[in-house]
């Protein structure tokens, strides 16, 4: 795969993933929207099908890594680091665009983010990036740490990196995958597992005009990134040694 | 594939996600049936598993599109054009059956659909098309634009359209994007995202005896039309380009 | 396969099918059930995955048919009628002994089932066979009908009763069309869609000496039997027709 | 497999689901959740997709059968006893690490368990372990027996344990079993279904150090160990017998 097919690859189906992730965040949170309150399971399931639909989009052109941590954890498996900065550079570009298209989804929704009445505008940092419940740094990066190995660890035993391209079943499994983590691993702190899903939306939440956004709050933000990154090196770690 | 074979497999085939996609609008909200007020996750798998029922059973003889979206995005892509009028003719009868058949399915409903003590009849083009939360042209439009994208894009790069007999885990993973897009993106609009599945039965709606059945809303109506046609056209250009 | 292998083969897996069906019902009704009230999500997967589980175990002994509907819309389409007396004497039984495993299962809760303070028995027939939200025989034949047409026209054009053994993804996709039907169709009548599943758990329920279980309500007991087998006939002739 | 490799697989694969499996109980019990309350189909979707990312990921070690219920009715379906032990002790420790990984993801949540105003603490045995809701050895162990069957019964017909490797699809089937065992049969006793699933994490429950973590309820523990040992060991005869 050339570097250009990677980049346009991670770009295209990151944009995607996040399209639906934080598409399925605004649907459950914001006022005037049909899926409003409709539970966690909602939110599970739209991340999961998210990364069904980004990684069958981009798996063509760069096999749809999709996320720093995946990458990550197969360059320390493999001890192939040449191309790596091509993935994680299309992951952020592609993180950054879903987070825009997210937002041009629900832009009436957004701008209708004002004081009706009696009910307060709805803070939108969590349709964009992740907040921890109990606000614990060591105890969130734990959370972090362990929730990314759950995702990394299978995905290289399942050998995806591999045989993408011929068993479309692998994508499928991934996907439910994440929707389990999301499920069984996303209460305390949201489950970023991946640190371009997270910083990416949150640079754009900084920058978008959107009323009342309520703050960014970037002093978490290293957290949803080294966590990650750590779980997936420990993943492949892990594997290399045990497989 | 006969202009024949494509046409009753459109017919059948788009009848069927119609069955199944008005009649878990209905479910949910009509009085009287059992999956009432059961919520959005129930609404999104029961509109991907229609997708599921339906381009199963019409693969074998055309293909099974289903939505004129997809259809122009695959002409678009692949510059032929000769069947497309088969395929739309197909789907538009086979939309305005399956709300003909979801009518019958919740025929008593519809029947008790008058006021009972202090609870009022139910509105019920919602059963049928769509209507968004917020009357907002643009925003209404960017919001369909973008969601078929999310459909048709996947769809285009999944090679759907070349292997679906032989690969029947494809079909599984459209139905479980349209799931997705459900859950993610249908908040603001209700996802159209086929002009086939609004205009039909609409079309239905505009003349079946319901009781208290509220308006038809055809002002609304061009919206899921053109919005899906131009995401179904960006996808197929989109794809053209970079795959 | 002979008449042996299909007897057994039906047995278990529509005794299967039915143990998670009621016990579904039997988990979101009791009291005491950590699953009570917990909505039409759970019955419609409930029941889906009861034909996962009944149809791959049945289908090495007798292709999984579970369903009188099924298996007269197999005859009517292939002519074949030999075996379909040992295919539907299997399918009763099974049911019947499906119901009583689901009882004894919920045995604790059913013993449980009398007044306490001011909370009433629970009835129970609804655990065991279908009751429509509108009592109205022409409608509820209808919703039966339409419905298991939805079932059986699909199962025949994904070429089930071929294939079974070589291409495990085609009883997953039934499955989830089994889930679909009871997502969408299944609010008038609690869809049966499948004679024995009705009359075997009826007859079951008549003699099981459950406290306050109330009535078996024989006279509803032919529509959940002739409407399915109406739908099933008509795909059948349907199927023939136009693949 | 190599002794050695069965061991690691083992405890890998049961850790992954118990981590999931605990990990959905706390994310569903604990106050400072974000899935708090979400109710019972996300407990059954948690577990069951712990199995998909814990059988996936021992598969190609071990075969991931991480469930000593399961290895019990291979063992006496085909007679071979001789690595059975490997078996059983990898699951054992699997699902003591896996309690330890689900207490960590939920370590700030754990140490908030104490009195928050009218607030009282959680109860957290049933994060780790399963409690009947009416407690009647004899009636559990029936619901144990037949809930175990209707996981290895399948399982067994499935051939899972002969072509794990070469047919991805299998091991997705299984785990939609078991979240369908979880709807449909887990309403009385929180289908314990595997002996290691249940004493493991009790054993842990009893030393970890959680605030008011309440009793680890020993009195029980021997129905979750013997009901789905009796349930594997029965599925395995009936399997050898009718099949």
């Amino acid at each position: 795969m050339s570097n250009g097919h990677i980049f346009v690859g991670e770009v295209i189906g990151t944009a995607i993933l996040i399209l639906f992730g934080a598409g399925v965040c605004a649907a459950v949170t914001l006022r005037h929207s049909k899926a409003r309150a409709s539970g966690w399971v909602v939110i599970a399931f739209g991340w999961g099908f998210g990364v069904l639909a980004g990684a069958y989009t981009a798996a063509p052109l760069s096999g749809g890594q999709l996320n720093p941590a995946v990458t990550l954890g197969i360059a320390v498996d493999t001890g192939e680091w040449g191309k790596v900065w091509v993935y994680l550079l299309g992951q952020l570009v592609g993180a950054m665009l879903g987070a825009v298209l997210a937002y041009l989804v629900y832009l009436a929704q957004f701008q209708a983010n004002v004081p009706e009445g009696d009910d307060e505008p709805t803070p939108t940092l969590g349709i964009f990036s992740t907040i921890p419940e109990i606000r614990n740094p060591v105890a969130n990066l734990i959370t972090e740490i362990i929730a990314t190995m759950a995702l990394v660890l299978p995905i290289l035993a399942f050998g995806l990196t591999k045989g993408l391209g011929e068993s479309g079943t692998l994508v499928l499994i991934v996907s439910l995958l994440v929707v389990g983590i999301g499920l069984s691993l996303g209460g305390p702190t949201g489950y970023a597992i991946n640190p371009a899903r997270d910083l990416g939306p949150r640079i754009v939440h900084t920058f978008l005009p959107i009323p009342n956004k309520g703050t960014s709050d970037w002093g978490y933000a290293w957290i949803p990134v080294v966590g990650p990154l750590i779980g997936g090196a420990l993943a492949g770690l892990l594997y290399h040694a045990a497989f």
